[in-house]
């Protein structure tokens, strides 16, 4: 054999290993696929479509029914890229020898109930519900852990982070015959009308963007708005503003400016927040560790005119140019190359995830905006011909005294992440486990671990790992009882 | 004003006052409706309906943050009927100064999705699901008793007897954060494939008619169905069979007799089972007290050839014609005149509630028939055009193993009631109250007292009252804790 094949083998299989170790991912899998119905909760017709998961086998103990699931209840986006980026799932696998499930989230990935037609009309994309998907879910399991009048499943666990830490809480709630206990990271299930209040997410980011670095950061953002809305006003301002910020497409007119470019800019600071890890990333766009302080860092000074936009395209490189590959800045989407479904996701959010937003300009860095329920139902009719329906998922799933009628959930939520203000924080039920994580961002503790992790981060997953065995023990001795 | 009418309204007030206390009801209420979506768990189309309910609001305390609801979970029949069989509800209502709202089951009574065309394709009929009926309640509640994040709403208790006993435990497994608790009185939530053998059942109602008065019942019965069969494929036996049971419409093929009559025996022989109440009602039909017991004692001894079918049309009557008013048999529909929906049913057990019932003439006293999926699904097709899910409620809900991940429910059955077999008759979990009544028929415990209740069922009505008050108390502490 080849000298050089040899030494190429060998770095692969060394960098494979930090990867699986440390890093996001050289996990493998079988791919898989399951019919569901398109409908579960209706008898008008009996279409089903293919469904994706993924699973690993190879952690298991031979003795099925003592071997628990993990699973993990895949949110908006491919699910190979959560698979990925959900390391602690990996390792605590051989800890419990255990099978690893992720399952897509349906109209995501290759999910795709209707193909390629799946996103035409609502008579197609209507079918997009997170109780659809967690049907799916529960289908699958039923499926792939069929228990008995005498031998009951094995015990599964679900995971997930944000919406699918969301779903992972729900899945316990609705589904607790099909799961022993949840692990539920930064899971916002109270980010909704009359619950939390609008303006929680966007006084969280500032307060992140604030403390990173010097507090200019977040001043710096706050006057960039009306610096660039001026600029927007004149064809010399769209001119200076295309010449600075290089965008794909240049912008030829207010709206280009006011809508896309703030709406791109808002999404990007929150994901910088979201994605604040302690160590270079890859989740939703290749990042340097802390790419806050780093973004921050680029905005240190109070700067005005139009060093004020040189030092916002420097800062906003951190995210948008990280790999040095980008020849352009693309604000059509933030989630570029990322595979998160930005489009299914914005049905949702027209639908019955609802999560109310606001800022005032004053305790936030941002455009005072107030929430208008009217305004936003409006325009969700507009995009996708459907009427929100905002208080859909607190009656269905609950989330004002929600802790205190459920069990065996872990809410997990970082400090630093903007989601922990629609997070479960407390709870007087003894069966609910809150852990805060202060230097956390958005379900950090979900990933790999890292040598960069906080102690609040190694701790939360060892608090994880003590309830998951408790539940898995709980569930067995059940089974023995019956 | 004229003494007779004065009289007339004295013994009016007096019979409703009887009835309000010992019978099947003179209670009053104001019956109102709530837009629902058709389609709960879709976006597809916003089409609504009117669901019906019925609510009592004199009893509830003035601080309505501190008044309980009892919530009936209606199932298939025209809400009224539960209503005025449920006496239970009434009886405690004033002790808990609770609020009582009876909702109706969507697609029957007056609550129909697409108005008359409400049945006549799987199109306009296939919403007619307990998990579309779960999300009516749960919208009901949250607009009549809705909280917010400082005030939390109303405690909830759920009420229903037999599939009406299945959602309410349901509703408490799926909406724990909306009822605090649920009393299911004789619900079969077990009766499952694959979790409760299809012969429970009849082997449970022999067991009624063999021990209600003397074994020959049972072994008449048996004998019956041979001699029927056999009278049904000559022209002079269906002229016997004819004159002897004076049927409304004439049998005239021998299907008349192996299926139409075979199917309206089978009915009434479980009906019998069911209502056989130790004083006279009127729930399915009129009939005496111990209806079995009347049934039986003409069929006392062992009858042979047509001394057979005269004594089995003279106890017929006990169900059939006990007011006197029935002018000739009708077989057609066993429910006929008692407003339960028949046809709605049918349908629910040809998509989710599909419920394996199956003989063997040795251990029950049926003709042996079988339970055969294929079968039953491919007759399902034929009448509905649709395709039972048989594993969908056990996915859906659970069954095997329940009772572990749950609380706050209480599952009462009669032991002298046939679905008890498919019902939850024990638990280890001491937050799951299993509640036995020997001398029971189908959920007696939900009815109004009486004097000749045995016992036993006035002690399960003790544990339910006992029960409720806790979950209250629970709900009430949780709430502090906020």
């Amino acid at each position: 054999m080849d000298t050089t094949l040899w030494l190429a083998l060998i770095i692969v299989q060394l960098s494979a290993y930090f990867y699986g170790v440390y890093g996001e991912g050289n996990y493998t899998y079988e791919i898989k696929t399951i019919d569901v119905p398109i409908d579960h909760f209706s008898y008008t017709n009996d279409a089903t479509f293919k469904l994706r998961y993924l699973i690993n086998n190879t952690f298991a103990s031979s003795n099925d029914h003592e071997s628990p699931i993990l699973f993990y209840a895949g949110n908006e986006g491919d699910i190979e890229l959560f698979a990925k980026n959900t390391g602690f799932m990996w390792e605590i696998a051989p800890k419990f020898k255990a099978t690893l499930i992720f399952a897509e989230h349906r109209y995501y990935g290759h999910s795709l109930p209707f193909g390629n037609a799946s996103y035409d009309s609502p008579k197609n994309l209507g079918y997009l519900t997170s109780g659809q998907a967690l049907a799916d879910y529960a289908l699958l399991l039923s499926t792939v852990n069929a228990g008995n009048a005498t031998t009951r499943a094995r015990p599964v666990i679900v995971f997930g982070g944000s919406y699918g830490g969301m779903l992972a809480a729900w899945f316990r709630i609705k589904y607790p015959h099909m799961v022993a206990g949840a692990i539920a990271a930064s899971a916002p299930v109270r980010q909704f009308q009359g619950v939390t209040q609008c303006g929680i997410f966007n006084q969280i980011l500032t307060s992140v963007f604030r403390s990173a670095y010097t507090p200019e950061c977040s001043s710096n953002i706050r006057n960039s708005w009306t610096m660039l809305q001026n600029h927007s006003t004149s064809a010399d301002g769209l001119r200076v503003l295309n010449e600075k910020f290089h965008f794909c497409s240049n912008l030829t007119k207010a709206s280009d400016v006011t809508e896309t470019f703030f709406e791109y800019l808002t999404d990007v600071y929150g994901n910088l927040a979201m994605i604040n890890y302690p160590y270079e990333s890859n989740f939703l766009a290749p990042v340097p560790a802390y790419p806050v302080r780093e973004f921050c860092g680029r905005l240190a000074q109070n700067y005005t005119g139009t060093e004020l936009l040189d030092h916002l395209q420097s800062a906003l490189t951190i995210y948008a140019n990280y790999d040095g590959k980008a020849t352009c800045l693309n604000i059509n989407s933030s989630y570029d190359g990322s595979g998160i479904g930005a489009r299914g996701w914005d049905f949702q959010a027209c639908t019955e995830m609802v999560m109310p937003m606001c800022s005032d300009g004053v305790n936030d860095m941002f455009p005072p905006q107030a929430w208008n329920l009217q305004d936003y139902a409006d325009k969700c009719f507009k995009k996708y011909g459907v009427h929100p329906r905002p208080h859909n998922a607190l009656v269905n799933y609950g989330a004002e005294f929600l802790e205190s009628s459920i069990t065996n959930i872990v809410f997990s939520n970082g400090l630093l992440d903007p989601w922990t203000g629609g997070g479960v924080l407390r709870s007087t039920n003894a069966k609910i486990k809150i852990v805060l994580i202060p230097e956390g961002a958005h379900h950090i503790d979900l990933r790999a671990s890292n040598p960069k992790d906080p102690e609040t981060v190694i701790r939360a997953r060892a608090t994880h790992t003590q309830c998951i065995r408790e539940w898995i023990d709980e569930y067995r001795k059940q089974r023995k009882n019956f």
